[in-house]
């Protein structure tokens, strides 16, 4: 390293330092700036195509105007509410500006530097940005299948000392799901001191019977929840976590402790409280995954069955699946693909009714010329 | 330190682990919930008086329907706007959620545990629970007066071998400010490898003409910005950093990348293309402070020469401000104090007219009684 008198050098972190600049995650907007136009149908990123519930756009609309207040600290009115509906106590709530938020104030206060965290190779990988981004040494079992291999997941965890294991249940990006059985046998296999931290960003689009019960005397388990999904608020950056009072006094120590927005806060609460609305948006994505799945058949192509808002194409090798890929952006379509071993998915978001239509045609033109 | 079998101690990093639980900030939330009755007028967190301006109220009603899309993770349309009115190039921004969330960022990118920074005994105490929440020593220089020493500031940043020193400019809590000249000559006392962090909240309160220009060839200095004061946008949690390339593409190996709201983004666009909101703003918030100015005058209790959208009253003990505050509370004012020394000082926002108005005679009757 050398430096210059006239230009001293910015001094990071140890940990920073070592990461390798680069760009983890191009959206849509920046793939529209590059083609120079407007995607036609923006499906890759697991938004919400059926939008927000009329009664949280009314109640946004109604503070816009009182939007020069911070939101409250506490959050009280929406912990108290999913404190409600979730049979917890009020302090074993703590809110986010969503999961991303959430999943960095986890590993700032769980893990040390050199800490192992456990995962699976390919699952989600914004949790690996943080878990980086604080100096974890990640630790990648594979899948079984299509499916996370709980099992080989919570050995890992305790043959390297784990600190933290993460699963996304439903899972990202292949849409499975492991029933509350095979989750309750897994939490039992954590290693003592090693905290799960259970992604349930999709927990919307399946039956709450098939969750593990919330046992937040547990201080194993710290549950994921977000907005962004079926109450169709990705853009307000909000979620939340349901873990013991411990944990969350622990987390309370370093949140930034007005990061939510007050519009957020508002909407969420009033989406909460219209629980209709959420009924109809997973009525509606249940109808378009079978839509994808009709089409994934009758071109040949194998889908993953998906418990989510978006369904995954497999094409069997990463080339093939580029190909695809990079054909559907071409022609104006927003999708995306897995890190390895799913870089051979290509994971569609489930559209309206009209998104879909536009879809399907290209999709079938891509797929058959590919 | 005691575990039982059932109840696994969570395991916090060791630097979490250290801090002390508290409440670190008590919203007027909080304060109303404890009093069982909402505020009459809520003139305590330098919040704007005056609203968002209508642009970008109706930017944001135009895309209320579009918040199930997350925003751009480049922020490109709003740093593009910021580069352009601030002569920069758009590498040279950051967005955050907020300065607090660019205040996390940069101590979470800038600083190894143990690393000595430096601020002023008293000021912005945001600022230094980031610092702890990341390990960091923090060293506090007294003020001149109601002033920043920043000859004193300069030289324990020397001293101490600090990697950050803060300075607030305009200063919070005393309103005070410091010119082009006093700030370019303490930039040049910097040492190298120190990093100021100069938190500009309060500009738009200030002619341009009195801050340093922007030099973003020089990695010594981070300016930090803020859409929550004058803009009116506090509940939506939208600030900027402008600093060198060098220092902006550290930063961006660990911020949160979807981290920032859509209609903050947009809100944020619409109001730095309406400056004459702003502008009308800043002279009702002069009348303001003149009007507290006066208050203080006539009831003999002297006023800091304030440089904000707040002025600062003396009760010259802590006890007496104490006294004043609580009074204040409890007859539906919200006003806040300081940290030593200046918890002898009683801070209150500039209100409108008509909440100024209201204001006026309590504050009388509580000063006259205590």
């Amino acid at each position: 390293m050398t430096s210059s008198p006239s230009a001293p050098r910015p001094m990071f972190s140890r940990i920073v330092d070592a990461i390798a600049p680069s760009t983890p995650f191009v959206g849509p907007e920046e793939l529209e700036r590059r083609q120079r136009r407007a995607f036609l149908v923006r499906v890759g990123a697991n938004e919400s195509a059926f939008g927000i519930s009329a009664a949280a756009r009314d109640a946004i609309s109604k503070v816009l105007s009182l939007v020069s207040h911070y939101g409250d600290p506490e959050n009280f009115d929406l912990r108290s509410e999913l404190a409600r509906q979730n049979g917890v106590a009020i302090d074993n709530v703590l809110i986010g500006s969503g999961i991303d938020d959430l999943f960095a104030l986890l590993v700032h206060a769980l893990i040390d530097p050199g800490a192992a965290v456990v995962t699976s190779l390919g699952s989600y990988p914004t949790f690996n940005y943080f878990v980086v981004g604080y100096g974890g040494s990640l630790h990648k079992v594979p899948y079984q299948g299509d499916l996370v291999d709980l099992k080989r997941l919570a050995h890992e965890a305790k043959s390297v000392d784990a600190r933290l294991v993460y699963l996304a249940n439903p899972d990202n990006p292949t849409g499975t799901f492991h029933g509350r059985d095979d989750v309750r046998q897994f939490v039992e296999l954590i290693p003592k001191g090693c905290v799960l931290v259970l992604d349930e960003a999709y927990l919307d689009f399946v039956p709450r019977d098939d969750l593990i019960p919330i046992d937040c005397e547990n201080s194993t388990v710290v549950r994921l929840r977000t907005f962004s999904k079926a109450h169709g608020m990705a853009g307000m950056r909000i979620g939340y976590a349901l873990a013991s009072h411990d944990l969350i006094a622990g987390f309370n120590k370093v949140r930034i402790q007005f990061g939510v927005n007050r519009l957020a806060q508002i909407g969420a609460l009033a989406s909460l409280r219209d629980p209709a609305f959420v009924a109809q948006v997973v009525d509606e994505v249940s109808h378009g995954r079978a839509d994808y799945e009709r089409i994934g058949r009758e071109l040949g192509v194998r889908t993953l069955e998906s418990h989510t808002n978006f369904v995954s194409f497999d094409f069997e090798s990463s080339e093939r699946a580029e190909t695809v890929l990079t054909e559907l952006l071409r022609r104006g379509v927003f999708v995306r693909s897995g890190a390895p071993p799913f870089d051979r998915l290509v994971r569609v978001t489930v559209g309206t009714k009209a998104e879909r239509a536009t879809f399907e045609p290209i999709f079938r033109s891509v797929v058959n010329d590919s």
